[in-house]
């Protein structure tokens, strides 16, 4: 993954803003994921493992690698973006890279260009076993910015 | 996506093996995935609606559309494998045309290239709504063949 | 390739437009493309065989297929913009089935998603032998309206 | 772009093998790409500017930047293949993160999964302009190491 730029956010008050929004992810809670650390244009995700997430090898399915490189991103990109906007993912592209195993995924994720329509970002996941990370999945996420345009429920 | 290929399935028990397979994925149960229909390189799965599953604005979360994508794609391909293989995602690309809603979601996936080693699969996924199927996401998905592997934990 | 939607070219003139902006591309001069057909969201090129267009084993270069995929798909999403508006590809994944080989390419694109800001194409290339056309690779295109601006060099 | 690994070629004749075979690539000599550079693992590749590689807005054409990526991710994991295998690439993302433009076109690729049958590179490509790059495209290659297969023409 690229060098970390050196964003600014728009809105002061983007941390509050992510973490409420998350929050209101049932899916998040479905899974488990804790929300780790959110900086201007960058999101730290991670997700214990859990039988209930895994494949017919014991592995972390590849749709939870997936879920996670997407939301890391979104998270990363909302962060960039304007406080009456809501982040909508249009695409995404994963390698799966090695299996998804040990004691849980990190998801990290970083805008690499940040657009006024869209934000595209790098994310990473990894392996954490014994206090060690390892790479195990790679994805690039375009998201838009939905302007003027509620991040809740209508 | 494009018209079905015939492909010819090596083993004609490919139908009670993916069966089989896919109650063996723990988070096809979490997720309440249900298996609607296999033929020789096409797959077809159902997930009802459940809040669980959503984002803040309450439709599918993308990362949900992204795992029945990769998940029908890896037993649209894995019917089309020895019986001594076990299929392996290495990469997909999902675009999200609309948002995941309605009274569930339904996954559609053919194998369009049956190479030995690697398997190309297009998935779309389709809003189920009174009985109407509308597209909401399209996906390409690369699995390979992995010969003499069991599809069982080791 | 899913069947063609029925899409309205806002533009009466897109037919004549596409055609004047094909003619200037000077990459499709270097390479030799033919601008075959247009229709509201459906571009056909055509690209004949040439030496100069192949990788080390005599084969059309990737990314010669890949050129291919991204511009039909930029004229079948250009056929559906507003007169004032130009087409920028913002994504795109390619998977290379076969050999590009035979007498020469063809690329079908068609238009997916219409969104306002964001249209997303299929691309399929084909192999063109003896009158036969075998698919030899498949793709997905991103491309953003650039509203107001124009499609000629500032 | 992700630290680079320190990859071990096998074949310590590897950069004689890439620079022969990048001469019996037409396609490359059409284009005026020029190989930069050649490590274990990692592949750098120039193009200078030329009118006959731009698209309308006189910007390099996406699918030169696609080429780009593409081509040098391939010499990036032949350097790690055996001598008596052939690189294939199956398949390719690239985002344009915005116009390929200034004097001349740099990609750099990097091996970052170096599997027995499938390796997988990340390409970034930048402008150059008066000694200054800057990022315009980011893509993920993966190629397929096609054992006891001629790098030539059958």
């Amino acid at each position: 993954m690229r060098e970390m730029a050196q964003w600014q956010a728009p809105d002061t008050d983007f941390e509050a803003r992510v973490l409420e929004s998350f929050k209101r992810q049932p899916f998040m809670q479905t899974l488990g994921v804790e929300l780790q650390r959110i900086e201007p244009g960058y999101c730290e995700m991670k997700l214990p493992y859990d039988e209930g997430l895994t494949q017919q090898h014991g592995f972390f399915h590849a749709g939870v690698m997936a879920t996670l490189a997407d939301n890391s991103a979104g998270y990363a990109s909302f962060s960039l973006m304007q406080p009456t906007s809501a982040p909508l993912s249009v695409e995404f592209k994963i390698n799966l890279l090695s299996p998804g195993q040990g004691e849980g995924l990190i998801a990290k994720s970083k805008v690499i260009k940040n657009g006024r329509t869209l934000k595209i970002c790098q994310s990473e996941i990894f392996n954490e076993k014994d206090g060690e990370e390892s790479l195990c999945a790679i994805a690039v996420v375009s998201l838009m910015e939905m302007q003027n345009r509620s991040d809740r429920k209508s």
